[in-house]
This record gives structure tokens, C-alpha cells and sequence, in this order.
């Protein structure tokens, strides 16, 4: 299990090429929450969302031999992004293996970072079935998704920045998909903090996390149908689900319905645009500082990569 | 005409109030434009536009009895909410008279801020009648949109903002409406940044600004159909007017279509909501900074608030 040491160590590795992100406020949202909201705004982050410190510190950690032979990925999401333009600055072939009905515009943005897009069908079987034969076949090192300890590490970073800025905290509430945000924010985060609540979110229809937590073993669920596509994972990683029951004090659950309330609310009372995923933390702690508790929260933002389209249909 | 130290002292008594907003910047912007280029992000300010500055300044200036009989003021837009809120900080009574067709939301945003709507017809003539009609009945003192000293030194705070975090600039873009961001901003950006350029921006149908300038005197258009609802005024003001004369270098155009190809980039580029007068600079500087110079440019976002259902029109 990864420490503080590694998290600190990770940023400063990172910290030449990442973004501060800024903790946003908003007025409004603190008369209506009753305490003092900081958003962690990783939309802001270069690719548009967290995963590029993860990728990073994952590859720079690689040796000059595998940085050589170059590496691969699969993701249909952030992630390929964060890879690319991560191989990218350390120019290190990448190539990504993305579901053949991915985004165009993800697609896009994976290559214009240069990286070699491999197009695979489209369940998770298959995208790692066609990753590992790269792998086999080219000797390329993987750079996994979430159960990675330099991948955790990387991601951990994000609370080194909110420690930065902010003296006191009393909770803290992240996203989860495959664990790999909140693994490296809960070790951070009871470092810096150590009384902190932390609080991981899903979406019900994605509460594989939810339901790993209280069964105290990992469940594997169906691929869950929601409109947060960055929690379409069916299960969280093994790295992610030890450090999950060593530091997380609660998983819960927000709406489908209330995660595009959140959007629209910080499209208008913020002008940030957020992705679903994005959105759920800060919809999990509207409802829980709505009692009026006086407590300093934080709410990770993880990205904001949404497509124009489904943007505009959820307004 | 107001100089560099009505300014400074209009930053002084408006800063415990104002959000200090951010200078935001895009590696992806820069590199198509081959220039530094520096948004400062007025869409973040308090009620989600530059109007509050000017407001606020303003109505601090009052006598103490004119504080306690009241002010009026008339707009359809971000004016009506700046004066809300400046007045409601001030524990001063607010009315504020607003065409009976305005948006909704626009009106609930201004009466939430605890000030008085009174409607009329859809004119400005209309609307001055209504409002000068108050203020004689009531003695309400007049808080005008832009022709006014205490206005145009507040809107001027922002280049005061910019100053502290630039060293240098070669490039500045402002929104044209009424002439009150500009004229401000124009006086304190002579000061700070001697040799710097100074461009108005309009929307190719509200070119009453330009038709001013190249004229030499103040031209009134027809009310102008354009996107850029800030840009609807027919004319810039007097005080305004003189002080784009005497410091603002040239008046230049984009089309409506750019504006909303902006408003686009600055949504899928940067994850920030723009309304279409804040994207007008935006958009004259990317064509202007296109040219590969390798300046310090600063756009200024004159504000964020912008209806969902005409955002999803336009996506």
C-alpha cells in the first residue's frame, strides 16, 4: 500500500508540468449548503480532467528500457488522454486501445497528442484482451487505469494542492469509478488532515463501490447504465479497494437526475462546465452541507470533458 | 474625464466587495494564436459580470441622504443586477426599472438581491421615462449605465486587477457597449502599460462604437439585432465617448458567428461559460493574435450570464 512519502514524491515529479487547479467557491452555494464549499476544479487541468498526473508519474517511473520499447493503454475516457499527452512530454511512444464507438471527439484529442489509437469492440473484455496482445507482441508497458500504485500515487497529488491552500477540513468528498482519485486523495487527505470524513460518490446505478465497501469485499457488477461515464467500471481495482477500507468512512450515492442538477447549477451559478462524473462529488456534498453543519468540504471536480451534443441535451 | 487616481480609489473602496477575478490562460490558445494570451475572467465576478464594480463605486459615492432616500436605475441586463446587489451591500433601497419583457430569470436575479422591479415598454425611451419619472417623484438619485464618473472608474478597477499580476502587455481587447468598461479600462491601462494598443471590439451590427470613432463624433445606430445582448445600446456615451477619443487606439468588429464560435472554444477549451458580449474581445483577439506575434495580449470577459435555453440553442 502506497504512502505519504509516494504521494510527495509524485508531485514533485509531476508539478513541472501539471496544473495548480484552483479551489473554486461560490457564494450562493455556501448560504445554501451551510458551510464553506471548496471545489477542486481538475476540469481545469491539462486534458480537461485528473488523469494526466497519474499517467504521468507512471511513465516518467518507467525504466530508460521500457521508455524505449514505448507504452500502451486502454481507455475510452480521460484516460487515453492523460496517456497521450503524458507519452507525449516524455516522448515515449503510446499507443491506446479505445472501443470502436468511442467519441469521435475523444478519439481526436487521444491522437492530436500523438498517440497511436488501436480501435477494439466494444467490452471491457475485449479492450484488455487486444492491450495485452500489444503488449505481448511489442513489449510495450502498460499503463493501467487505476490499480497501479504510481497511477495512485499520481492522483494523490490533488489533495497535496487543496493542503496547500486550505488549513482545515472536515470533509472530503471524491468521485470513484475504478478507485484510483480517491485511493490517492484518502492517503493524503488523513495525512493532512487527520480527523477528516471521507466520502466516496457514485451513481446508484454504479454502486459497485458502494456495495464492495459494505460487503467488505470486492463486487463486480454489471456494466452499470449512467449517465457519469467515468464510473462504467464494473469494479474497483484491488490497490484501490485496500486503501478504500483502510481510510474511506463512508460510500454513498447520488442520483443520475441529480448529477445533472449539479451541472446545470455550476454552469449557471459558477460558468464552469463540469462532466458528469465531475459533478458527483459536488452533488453529494450539496446534499450533505444543505444541513447547515458550518464544516469546511471539499469536493474533487474530476474533469470536464463532455461533449457538446449531450451537453445540450441535458440543458 | 476622470484620471488613473479616480481609479485607484474607486479599487480601494471597492475591493472588500469585488471578487479579485482571475487571468485565465489556455496552452492550446496560445499556440494558435502564437501569443500569450491573458482572458481576465469577469464571468467569475460577483452576480457574473463587470457591472457590480461600477455599481457599487457609485452608489458608495452617494451623500448620506441620498443613500437614505434610494436609488433608481433602468436595464434589461447585468446593469439591473450590479445595482441590486451594490445597493442591497449598502443597505440602500434599489429600484430598478426593466423592460416588461425581460428574461425571467434576469428579473428574479435582480429582485432576489432585495431591489425593487418596476416594468415598462420594451424602448429605451420607455425606459428612461419611467425610471426619470421616479426619480422625481421619490428623489431617487440615478445610477446610469456607463455615462458617469464614478461608473467608469469603477469598471476601470479591472485593468487595475490585470496591472497587478502583468508586468507587461502589448494588447488589450474590450467589449463596446454603452462605453463604460472600455473608458475605464482604457485610462488605467495608458497608466500601467504606456506603449500598449487599446482596441474596442463590437459586434458587426452594433458598430456604433467604430462609426464613433472613424467619425469623430458620436453616431446613434438603430437598435441593433445581435447576439451580443451588452452591445445593444444605440450609442456610446458622452464621457465615454471622449475618453475612447483621446486613449483607445482602434475600434474593430467580429460577427455574430464568431462570437458563438468562441463561446464554443471557451466552453470546450477552457470549461467556462461565456455569455456572447463576453466572447466578443475573446474572438478579436484570437483573429488579431493569430498572426504569430508573440505579444502579451488581454481579452477581457465581460461576463458569463447567459440564459440555458439560448446556450443549448446555440450548441
Amino acid at each position: 500500500m502506497i504512502s505519504i512519502e509516494d504521494i510527495t514524491l509524485a508531485y514533485r515529479n509531476i508539478k513541472p508540468v501539471v496544473h495548480h487547479t484552483p479551489l473554486l467557491t461560490s457564494r450562493w452555494m455556501n448560504e445554501q449548503c451551510g458551510s464553506q464549499v471548496f471545489f477542486k476544479a481538475e476540469n481545469f487541468q491539462r486534458i480537461g480532467a485528473f488523469k494526466i498526473r497519474g499517467a504521468y508519474n507512471k511513465i516518467l517511473s518507467l525504466s530508460p528500457e521500457e521508455k524505449r520499447r514505448g507504452i500502451v493503454a486502454h481507455s475510452s475516457g480521460n484516460h487515453a488522454q492523460g496517456v497521450a499527452l503524458a507519452a507525449r512530454l516524455l516522448y515515449v511512444k503510446a499507443v491506446v486501445v479505445m472501443p470502436k464507438n468511442s467519441p469521435h471527439i475523444k478519439v481526436e484529442a487521444t491522437q492530436s497528442y500523438g498517440a497511436e489509437v488501436v480501435f477494439c469492440e466494444d467490452s471491457s473484455d475485449d479492450r484488455e484482451r487486444v492491450a495485452a496482445a500489444l503488449q505481448k507482441e511489442f513489449g510495450y508497458a502498460m499503463v493501467p487505469p487505476f490499480d497501479d500504485d504510481k497511477i495512485i500515487a499520481g492522483q494523490g497529488t490533488v489533495m497535496v494542492e487543496v493542503a496547500e491552500e486550505l488549513d482545515s477540513l472536515d470533509y472530503l468528498f471524491v468521485p470513484v469509478g475504478g478507485g484510483g482519485l480517491i485511493s490517492g486523495c484518502a492517503v493524503a487527505a488523513r495525512h493532512y488532515f487527520p480527523g477528516i470524513r471521507i466520502i466516496g460518490v457514485e451513481t446508484e446505478p454504479a454502486n459497485d463501490g458502494q456495495q464492495s465497501f459494505r460487503k467488505k469485499e470486492i463486487v463486480r457488477i454489471a456494466p452499470p447504465a449512467t449517465i457519469a461515464d467515468g464510473m462504467r467500471t464494473q469494479s474497483v481495482g484491488r490497490r484501490n479497494f485496500e486503501i478504500i477500507m483502510k481510510y474511506v468512512d463512508d460510500m454513498v450515492t447520488v442520483t443520475d437526475a441529480q448529477v445533472i442538477d449539479m451541472m446545470r447549477l455550476l454552469m449557471q451559478r459558477m460558468k464552469i462546465i463540469v462532466e458528469p462524473t465531475g459533478a458527483v462529488a459536488p452533488a453529494a456534498a450539496f446534499r450533505h452541507g444543505i444541513n447547515g453543519s458550518g464544516k469546511n468540504i471539499c469536493a474533487i471536480i474530476s474533469g470536464g470533458n463532455v461533449e457538446p451534443s449531450l451537453l445540450k441535451q441535458w440543458l
